[in-house]
């Protein structure tokens, strides 16, 4: 192996993907010692995602003065890569749950700060905007970082205000017009992977509000403030049906208020990460890719990491192994039938996931030492 | 991959090794259809051996009328090999466990039977003979198959008799002088895999004679019994040691018996096999080995057959890789040194052995398919 090209999602609850990167890096490199390894730590969208595409694309962090969940003054970051002309945003490190710890309240709360990261960022230079859209801690729909970009929202008397999750019912009459001027060179996209519609059972507040802290009362009021906000969202051109759109609930509705208000576009994680970080002109030359998600299944790989992977890989004929906790067989011929090369599970001992998830990392180690060796024996002889 | 040798161990409790070979085989021909396979069905010396024998090498099965455990009359078996030279013995066939079902007494039964397939293969042209010494009924140290090869014994009054576990402690005298001379030019080999000494603690009946139906009291006098033979054993030329010699004590002291009574060579399950097989010239051009076993750890490699496959496999420079259930990789590191590759598991989900066991043959499949597609990957463009 000449060149090897690490791409794994996290194992949820055990590793991180930076953790699995490092760990599949030093067992090739034992066998390899001259393989180039490029490694792309897969960002979710959530916490630490500006950290992780700063890990595998050159660029530079920047500091910001914003507005936090509840309106108040918070130094904030996000990324720039490309010389500054594509900025990475998490909503986490302005909207984040962990920054309402032991003060959750989905009715209060704003992702304002989100918008004016956006807009220092946009100020300063860049004109592609990617947007991470997990970890929040708001149910607004988005109307605080859309307020922070000069989307203007008035109540029944005419009057202005900035909506959170309690008052998206006051909404009478939503002005775009300013936003989407300010807007007209830039590219927003919004990473997403959760399928959620803005409102109903499976909406953003019946879902999510209830680890944001709302009650089964509160939930109620925030699905109805959704959907008031849903139909008149639906009458913005270009935006009807983005209530039911797939991913208008991720993130307390910021979904869909991103892509009606502010035109952004939704597009899955992955395929963001792997744009960004050119993953395509990588695979040139690659002898394999390694992916591996905690559980893999026909389910789990709907728009997931390993079949994102295998899509680009497949079109230049390149090798993709999925190392991963547990596979679920039944439901894998499709991806094979999309590039999938091999699934192979780290269990090595028959023992339940409470045991396993101990030795987790040594179990990934000894996997990925096994496997290498097991290439090199084939490859080296040749 | 153009050539392959299949090798493993059965995996106790789920899968024979005949049904691991299938499915490795039928996996590894979905890739490869052209490659040639060789397969190695390892018998461990018990109920089986001579199938698995004739499953390797051309030859044929032919019937005996013998003694059973009970001196009974009963149709038995044996295999030649090599034009009738050899000889492959199981004692299972005439001196075995489920022979006495429902009737259990290792004080009273022989190994009578076993001697007589023995000398009816000399008899027929047989001069070499391979005896699989598992899954035995008996712990009569091996007395009555050498009585049947011609080995005499006499108590006190100078009687002469066919001793069994319960009557060892009467032996006076034993004269070996006929059976070596019936046996001077005939190349014995007794599989043994088992490295218990005759008596004791760790001897034949303390460890082995509760299964097979005797009690605490009896199991006393069993081990007396063999602790005096033990002793007349020793005086014979070039047996000294031979009590506490590995192996000894396998099944109710035969091990012994045959040793010190018959001259036989003691030697370890996978060796005989590999030799028997002609797995040295078998490894020419061969691409890689796939044993494995349940379980693999520092403690099981002892003699056993991952590592001695591995043995024959690093002198010809062919990769092993071990497809196992449960791994210990602590300890490994000497395998690795002598010449084991790699060791992939099968277990595909984090599950306890009680639940994983229900489906080990299509985890097996599952593996094997992934690692065949896996090194498929990394040679076909090469």
């Amino acid at each position: 192996m000449k060149k090897v090209i690490l791409a794994p999602d996290s194992f949820k609850g055990t590793m991180s993907a930076e953790e699995i990167c490092e760990i599949m890096s030093e067992e090739i490199l034992k066998v390899f010692p001259d393989c180039e390894i490029h490694t792309v730590p897969v960002a979710d969208g959530g916490e630490g995602t500006v950290d992780s595409f700063l890990r595998a694309v050159e660029g530079e962090k920047r500091t910001a003065r914003v507005k936090g969940p509840y309106f108040e003054e918070i130094e904030s970051f996000y990324g720039v890569i490309n010389g500054g002309k594509t900025a990475i945003v998490e909503m986490a490190a302005a909207a984040g749950l962990p920054m309402v710890e032991g003060n959750k309240n989905p009715g209060l709360t704003t992702t304002f700060g989100v918008g004016e990261l956006i807009c220092h960022a946009i100020e300063n230079g860049a004109t592609e905007i990617i947007l991470g859209m997990g970890g929040s801690a708001t149910n607004d729909g988005g109307c605080g970082a859309a307020a922070a970009l000069g989307v203007r929202f008035f109540d029944g008397q005419g009057n202005e205000f900035i909506p959170t999750g309690a008052t998206l019912c006051k909404i009478a009459k939503i002005d775009i017009s300013a936003a989407r001027e300010k807007l007209k060179a830039i590219s927003l996209r919004a990473m997403c992977d959760v399928e959620n519609p803005l409102y109903g059972e499976n909406g953003a507040a019946y879902i999510y509000a209830p680890q944001k802290g709302a009650d089964e009362e509160m939930v109620k009021t925030l699905d109805d403030g959704l959907r008031h906000y849903g139909k008149l969202l639906e009458n913005i051109p270009d935006a009807a049906g983005v209530s039911q759109m797939a991913g208008a609930g991720a993130a307390g509705g910021l979904g869909a208020g991103m892509y009606a208000l502010l035109g952004a576009k939704l597009t899955s994680g992955i395929k963001t990460v792997l744009d960004t970080v050119g993953f395509d002109s990588r695979l040139t030359g690659c002898d394999i890719v390694f992916t591996g998600e905690g559980r893999i299944d026909g389910q789990s790989l709907k728009g997931k990491v390993v079949l994102g992977v295998c899509d680009r890989a497949v079109v230049k004929n390149v090798p993709v192994c999925a190392i991963v906790g547990d596979a679920q067989d039944e439901g894998l011929d499709a991806a094979y039938e999309r590039g999938l090369t091999s699934v192979i599970t780290i269990n090595r001992m028959a023992i339940p996931f409470s045991q396993a998830k101990l030795r987790a990392k040594d179990d990934l180690r000894q996997t990925v030492k096994n496997v290498i060796r097991l290439i090199a024996s084939q490859t080296s002889k040749k």
